[in-house]
């Protein structure tokens, strides 16, 4: 039986890595029993200029009967003043809370042969391999009332609301400490408690769940400030971090930044465990749409192809086939083939095309 | 006629360090003329333990009339689990909100002699001079509704909510624009305005108030997450940035950081002018109460000499005293003398007493 597959390539750069993907799929099918049945859909300002929206109703549904959704990236500084609800990021931001991705896990690893392209010191950086699990469909980006009121005197204010229950900490506690378990066995915990009760509220769940069912883990926590300090510092002190959305959006970011390799990193979106054993699961780069330099030709595909990669692994259950992937990109780089977001010093600056039937080629 | 100078010196390290800006003050009483009506009060877990409160009324209407209040650092380990409204952080939190303290001037500038210290390498971090200008009376650190609710099923909830008015915004942009004209003339406005609608009218408050009152500056703007990154990925690219309580805390802690130097850096919050052409303003290290080097005798008090130098220049209008201290913080500094935090090879290892005389003897 072939897996359901839905593939939302969105804007900017995300058409044209999603192409290289395209390629490997066809020679895994060709050459390595690979059966899917996959559906290709516009969202973000794509879906915006031909439907009138950020991401069609049928297109939340057909992700959530897919067995995963290989996403791109959304974003487009041409759609970023029409309104607030025609934002090209509603589309990924709809499909997290409707499918319930809960939890958005963000390696930040340094590849060995990329150690120059990082801006942090080589002695400080070298080894990097942590784990941002980041709360994706609760706190600040989903609470209520938010809006922007204007006042009797015609003045304006701008509200957003932070809310975050036990039961949504807990379960994204669960999945850190439970990665922890396969990794290093530690998890920090990221917040703000001084200054907000929905910090503290987090610290105290995640002590609780602690106590009662990962005592075996070490756990730690940290404020929201003093963490993106010391991921500069001596990123390497962490193993698993787990936090909020706002404070994920953030942290993570800066330290895939840390690994000088942006370009290079994916990420995995899970929703809880169905009554079939199955899940809802999205699989998505960590850059963004880059739409200084889409439709060039020059945007690095890896991370777009390693993403497919974990999708193999995670939601198909072929480790084997995302192996090849993952050793074949190894490899691209171990010839020196670079992308000019990776580039360093006697290298080989490649373009996408060129970068994606290597890792094709290999 | 004596200045009226309020000293808070708090918890931790404060003490330590706020001794040494001690004996700066008793030396410039004898030989510059200076004369200070200084009245020094507890805050924090120092004022908790005796007087059961973070800080008093009378404490904050003292700061409110003093010229000037030197501020240490407050957090204590000990009083975190106590309760939320007596965490020794509420002093500096009050201090702010009721003296209006609006606009905190957070410098991140690298110390040449410093460069080794800095995880970033040298060649990204050399010349490094931003300053954040962060909005402190406002955001999710003060907005209502917040707290823990307790629902009907036993679970919890934790709400905090995030609003900004138009004259919130306004006028710290305002700060920031004139602080621009006198550096290099560029503003960067970071909010996240593709999910949070307070974000997206602090953009269009400060895209206004530019087109009206400062179109000469050079404005851009930029998202939180991607501003974290580019902070690290090539943080001489910015000169001013303003932004919001929240994100302010974050960035400001992690360019400080870039620096190599966090022990360093001193800062400054203001009020709006007040009629009589004054206002009140604050004056503390960037870094924290450090509880666990506390009481060693190593912390570094070069940020708390160097806040007091600001409050020389800011507050009392005497640039000739900022000058005599900032120059000789530079000297000790080349002399090779280096506290802990900011030791590397080949330099001489002191103390937090030895640094502040050896400043004193410059
Ligand atoms: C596109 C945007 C809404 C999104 C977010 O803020 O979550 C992005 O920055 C991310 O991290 O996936
Ligand atoms: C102590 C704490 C409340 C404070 C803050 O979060 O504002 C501190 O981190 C700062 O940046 O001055």
């Amino acid at each position: 039986d072939a897996y359901k597959l839905l593939v939302l390539a969105g804007d900017g750069i995300g058409p044209e890595v999603m192409r290289e993907v395209a390629r490997i799929v066809h020679w895994m099918s060709a050459h390595r029993g690979l059966k899917l049945d996959i559906t290709e859909e516009l969202v973000g300002a794509a879906s915006l200029a031909v439907h009138g929206v950020p991401i069609r109703d049928e297109v939340i549904e057909l992700a959530r009967q897919s067995d995963a959704v290989l996403f791109g990236s959304v974003g487009d500084p041409a759609w970023s003043h029409v309104s607030f609800d025609k934002r090209p990021e509603v589309a990924i931001l709809k499909l997290r809370k409707e499918l319930e991705l809960f939890a958005n896990l963000r390696p930040a690893k340094l590849f060995d042969a990329l150690i120059d392209a990082s801006a942090l010191k080589p002695e400080v950086v070298r080894g990097l391999d942590l784990m941002i699990v980041r709360e994706t469909v609760g706190g600040i980006y989903f609470g209520e009332p938010r809006g922007i009121e204007t006042l009797f005197d015609g003045s304006r204010r701008g509200i957003n609301t932070e809310v975050y229950t036990t039961s949504e900490i807990e379960r994204v506690a669960r999945v850190a400490f439970d990665l922890a378990r396969k990794r290093d066995n530690r998890v920090c915990s990221v917040e703000k408690c001084n200054v907000m009760e929905s910090g503290l509220l987090w610290k105290e769940v995640v002590t609780d769940i602690h106590k009662r069912e990962y005592p075996d883990v070490q756990l730690s926590h940290m404020l929201a400030d003093n963490c993106a300090m010391q991921l500069v510092r001596d990123p390497n002190q962490f193993d698993v971090i787990v936090t909020g959305n706002l404070f994920g959006d953030i942290l993570s970011d800066l330290a895939s930044m840390l690994t000088g390799s942006l370009g290079m990193l994916p990420s995995a979106t899970l929703a809880p465990l169905r009554a079939d054993g199955k899940r809802n699961a999205l699989y998505e780069p960590i850059h963004g749409s880059a739409p200084d330099i889409a439709g060039k030709g020059i945007a690095n595909p890896l991370a777009q192809i390693l993403s497919f990669a974990m999708l193999l692994r995670y939601s198909l259950n072929r480790a084997e086939d995302a192996d090849l992937i993952e050793t074949a990109v190894s490899n691209v780089l171990a010839s020196g083939l670079r992308t000019g977001d990776i580039m360093s010093p006697g290298m080989a600056r490649v373009g996408t095309e060129m970068m994606g039937q290597a890792v094709l080629r290999e």
